[in-house]
């Protein structure tokens, strides 16, 4: 092998480039998959993803990739081999070696087994939630915990096992800081809750019917206005929303359109038009390349709620959009305190992905407090039902009628996710820091929004998020940005200071 | 190694479904391209297709995989190693074979040299056609010729090199058999169309304009009408309709709608649901085994033709459709008679792929002739657009203004293709063969097509061409079909008949 830094670190680049353009590939099946392949189509599309996921996992832990890197990064010492790489190569290949270390600490029988497993499980998940049946999903649910206990010890961790999951999700996380975060979250929203509950405020339902057709022209408007151009972004409808990022020029958003409710639309695409933003800032570095990802799943959901929530859900913004809606929704009549009002009215809900702003996180913490037990095994996973259904009531003041609306409602444990929850805590917090670190530089960002005006905005974020790309770790970005790092301070003050108002507490 | 054979098989049948999952997922790089990928997607996309490519052409001629093949049907000798195989077995055992020394016949750096000559010549040429310049393409044009010569000097051929090209797209083909066969043809397609134009008759042009909605509805009920059902196949647009199969039960579909001419969209959604049936037919057998893949670009062509022609441009057929048009465009005026002189006006056009019946073979033929003497070297690549006006003009009648309506208006070239076109000819000659053979069986089938019913046929179809696969060579399938192999008696004979009635010819 060449001892030129720079010839082995270009090679380095075009290996991870490549092995990008594999996953790029099997993006597109997943996207393809939910939005036009005929239905038959699964049988053959599973073994292509499933073959496309192979290359992908061999890529990133193969010994000749290992000889690479190592030629560039010691993996046993950690020390740079060449002296004269640029300090972003540099960083980049230390985050590559944490990288590299992470996968290889997962025995690919392990690995193979567990996505069987998932895949299984996945399937499974779907009958139950249909049936509501939790005794047939049960005995997966059991193999899956198993299997994620199996996988903390494997990476190893300090003082939880948890910790070792969370930080797949979101680097340098751990249930030390959850917990003492969430216990403050948790106390301040159900007292928020309650005291929005005894107003008993109701606002005036307004009509939300619009077509598939203008929903739709009014999704690509919205994106537009947001800065996705369809020259590198293009919108489509799937079940349930997502963005996939298929190449530094190519994002593909989804929305799901309800014909009685286009509230939901305006959510669901400001949401992955947020996830879309972030991809697009970072769309100038190396696809492959740690410079060129997002920082973390938290992060991530930082930039979809802000989109989502401190713009979408804001008066300014409303303001802004009202002429649209009228427009694009054929709605002459729509008015702006109605359109606030209804965008913001507070009403627990037994389904997450349905919930107002104050009840979401207790939904997040609620799923925390659960996979944290059944991991260290505190809990067993017959217990599931009924302690769901308990904590419900006590967050929320609401008890699923039957485990489809419980304990059932999400996808993520049946495909192996535990630890993924808390990064949608997170990043609702993150929004809230963020947005209080932006104000204090812009006082006039109220009144830029109005016009729907983001510049100064895009132009921040860019600046102290998106260009750190993945090169450094969550709470340090937090700190950087903020000075304080993670603290409910700003989100808390954020929704007293919105819903007081609404629904004029005291 | 394993020495049973039944588990060698198996070995086999998984390389070969793995290689086809990865050449569907470049399918559908390739689909997505055309049909919704963002505009700047182009530059990342084109390195996943160029990667996945790669892949699959490893995987066709791996030392692991000739290793695994040599030890089923020894390379060598053609012997079957173990007697206790399938018939069936054994015949793909052979295919396979045969394709293995094709591609191996071509050295690896050939292969990569080819492939970033034709890209950069479709660049070229898609440049040179816009500006209607043929000078900054000839250098391109030149190297591809130099290469094809290569290429069939590689391949290997007893009597005239293009005979090794032909045989990429039409096994069994030669030049032999096609000088034979065209001259006759051309022939006869000269002078039936000198007497259509002493007819001087004019038809009367109906209104054909119809929205993009319409059209695109209208399609996708013909699809269903001819078997091609939503849940396995789908149809979108794109500026050159094509039909690519996925998978056993994925085949995508594509027409091109032009708002004031429904006809067009007709005739290409027929055109590429006779592939798409083809596609379906063969969908029970193993995808990456030669029993599941077509017999030939020129049988492939002869179910586009067949579906396009023999029934879309049939006055039976369009009985059944007038009602479907009549309450599909709104046009409750059309009448069947308007609709059938309309769709087989014959007038010799510029351009092929806007061609009537008859002038289509003539478009052929001249890009056979002239590829045929670029490759053997008795014509040079500077004297293309004369040569080329000079034919259009003895054969067609008409003269291009400028190449970009004239030598340069096919993309094939520049892709590196000589060989293929004369595959379009074949599909033509091959439908008729087909339908005289079909139709001394089944009397009755032109009753059955005024109600649109095609069981008959499709059965016909699926035992004596589908069913075949790529394990008996085209000519072998005609023969075994119409008892006299290769002939244009047939296809004359049906253009003869038809339009001696619509023009009155004595």
């Amino acid at each position: 092998m060449s001892s030129n830094p720079k010839l082995l670190y270009a090679k380095l680049f075009d290996h991870l480039e490549k092995t990008r353009s594999f996953e790029s590939a099997l993006q597109l099946c997943e996207w393809d998959q939910e939005t036009y392949m005929p239905e038959k189509g699964i049988l053959f599309r599973s073994l292509t993803t499933s073959n496309l996921s192979e290359i992908c996992h061999k890529n990133r832990t193969s010994p000749a990739y290992k000889k690479l890197l190592n030629s560039l990064i010691n993996l046993s010492t950690g020390k740079i081999v060449h002296q004269d790489l640029a300090v972003k190569d540099v960083a980049n290949l230390k985050i590559l070696k944490e990288d590299f270390e992470q996968q290889s600490k997962l025995p690919v029988t392990f690995v193979k087994n567990f996505t069987k497993l998932c895949s299984e499980s996945t399937f499974a998940w779907q009958n139950a939630k249909e049936h509501s049946d939790f005794k047939s999903f049960s005995p997966y649910l059991k193999k899956i915990v198993q299997a994620n206990q199996k996988k903390a010890a494997f990476l190893g961790f300090k003082h939880h096992p948890y910790d070792a999951l969370l930080d797949l999700y979101e680097p340098g996380m751990t249930t030390a800081i959850l917990d003492e975060l969430f216990i403050k979250l948790k106390f301040e929203l159900v007292e928020l809750l309650q005291k929005i509950k005894a107003k008993n405020k109701h606002f005036k339902v307004i009509d939300k019917n619009a077509s598939f057709h203008h929903q739709m022209e009014l999704g690509r408007n919205l994106l537009e206005g947001i800065g996705l151009k369809p020259d590198f972004s293009r919108l489509d409808t799937t079940a349930h929303p997502f963005c996939s990022t298929l190449g530094p020029a190519d994002i593909r958003l989804t929305t799901r359109i309800i014909p009685d409710d286009f509230m939901s639309n305006i959510s669901s695409v400001l949401h992955e038009g947020g996830h879309g933003l972030y991809a697009h800032g970072l769309s100038k570095a190396a696809p492959g390349l740690p410079e060129g990802q997002s920082a973390s799943l938290g992060l991530d959901e930082s930039q979809s709620r802000l989109y989502e929530t401190r713009i979408g859900k804001s008066h300014a913004y409303l303001e802004h959009l009202l002429p649209i809606l009228k427009e694009h929704l054929k709605k002459p009549d729509l008015t702006l305190e109605g359109l606030y009002e209804n965008m913001n009215r507070i009403e627990p809900h037994l389904i997450r992905i349905e919930s107002d702003e104050i009840s979401y996180c207790l939904h997040i913490i609620l799923r925390y407090e659960i996979e944290k037990a059944l991991i260290e095994g505190s809990m067993e996973v017959a217990q599931l039902p009924k302690v769901w259904n308990e904590k419900m009531e006590n967050y929320l003041g609401v008890i699923p009628a039957h485990d489809s609306q419980g304990c059932l409602q999400d996808i993520h444990w049946s495909m192996g996710s535990i630890g993924y929850f808390p990064t949608y805590a997170l990043g609702n917090i993150y929004a809230a820091s963020i947005m209080e670190a932006f104000s204090k530089q812009h006082h006039n960002f109220n009144e830029e929004l109005k016009k729907g005006n983001l510049s100064s905005l895009q132009s921040y974020l860019q600046k102290h998020l998106y260009d750190h790309g993945r090169l450094l770790k969550p709470l340090e970005i937090m700190h950087i940005m903020t000075k304080e790092g993670l603290n409910i301070g700003p989100y808390i003050s954020y929704l007293k200071d919105k819903y007081s108002v609404l629904y004029g507490l005291d």
